[in-house]
Formats: C-alpha cells, sequence, structure tokens
C-alpha cells in the first residue's frame, strides 16, 4: 500500500487550510466526506462531474493542507476528512465553515459551473 | 470623499472570504482590525512592514471579499472589519478564524517573510 504524504496534525497550517478551502470544488468535496466516514475517490469525482486530472489537483490540495486523508487499496483510493487533527488544532473551525457553506446560497446546492478555476 | 466599491452584505460569498484570508499578511489585517474600531490604513502598513502596492493589493482582496470596509477622509483612508456583516453571513465564521490564527503557533507572532506571495 503506497503512503501517500500527509502534514502532521502539528504541522497543519491556518492559511493552507483556509486556501485548500477557498475553492467551490474542493469545499464540495469536503462537504460531501462530512456526511460520510470515508469515501472511494471515484465516487466524489463521478458525482461532481469533474474530469480526472482536475479532482486529483483538489484531492492533493486538500491532502497537502491536512483536511483530508487518502488511503490507497490496491487500484482504489479512499479519503476521509481529518476532523479530530483539525479539531485539535484550530477547535471548531472545520465546522464552522462546512456550516457557512451549507448556508452559503451563493454555492449551495453547490450548483457548479463547468470549468473550475483554482487559487 | 471617494466610494470604494463592497460587496452587498448578502453578495459576500464563502470561498472569497476564505480565499481573501488564506495569505498570512492579509489574516493579519484582520487580527490587528479585530483589535480595534477602525484603523488608518498607512499605520497598519508601516506597522506589517509591507510595501504601499502589496498593502494595497491586501487591502482591496479583503475589501472585495466583504471582510473589511474602506473608508477614505481627504488623502487619508480608514478601514474596519465588517463584523457584523460577515457574522449575519455566516455565523461565527470570522470569529472563529480569528481564533485559530491567534492560536496557530506557526503563524503567530506574526513573523512575516520578506516576500509574500498572493493566492
Amino acid at each position: 500500500m503506497r503512503q501517500l504524504p500527509h502534514p502532521a496534525t502539528e504541522a497543519i497550517q491556518l492559511t493552507e487550510v483556509l486556501r485548500a478551502l477557498a475553492d467551490p470544488v474542493r469545499l464540495e468535496i469536503a462537504v460531501r466526506l462530512a456526511a460520510q466516514t470515508e469515501q472511494n475517490c471515484s465516487s466524489v469525482l463521478e458525482e461532481l462531474g469533474v474530469h480526472k486530472s482536475t479532482a486529483s489537483h483538489h484531492y492533493r490540495t486538500l491532502r497537502e493542507a491536512g483536511v483530508l486523508l487518502t488511503r490507497q487499496d490496491g487500484r482504489q483510493k479512499y479519503m476521509r476528512l481529518r476532523r479530530e487533527d483539525l479539531d485539535a488544532r484550530f477547535p471548531g473551525l472545520l465546522d464552522t465553515i462546512l456550516r457557512a457553506a451549507r448556508t452559503d446560497v451563493t454555492t449551495a446546492p453547490y450548483t457548479l459551473p463547468p470549468a473550475h478555476g483554482s487559487v
């Protein structure tokens, strides 16, 4: 099983977390992961309707910022939110952002544009 | 008095707010503004030790995202956080981010690098 690099909890930086979530697609990925323990990367990709390379870029940005953990099992990749790590580092931050995302009428119900710029 | 464009409260977007605060200098500006009602843009600029054009870019990013209000009075510009507007739009978000910024040992006490990349 190939290990992908993830920052240690104490190395997670606030500006990196904010930057990772400051994109409609990545914010949507976080919102979807919040509803489940673990999710298959391919199924999220299909649901979002984004190109594989775009999705890979977004997953990597979220992973490198410390927002999610990616686990590779054979040819499948699974991911989950680093809830406990983020809560330990920045209490309440993730939940507050996810709650804001759900109430943001300008993004909910997440009608994503065909092309997604990244920050 | 020249009026600078600011988004209406209901037009403030979560991803724009997160993007605006996902930069160490802009986050620091928000932290400093949180401690005061209103601050002179020039004095913040001096305190941060950033170039005027860099500071102007950061102020504009924060203003256009709806994080701060800029008021011009003669040759002086003053700014303040849009606390109430942000709280109305995304309850608790600003305070949670500012609290996280204060506890983030990787950024506090905000020793800024000489060159600041923007996202």
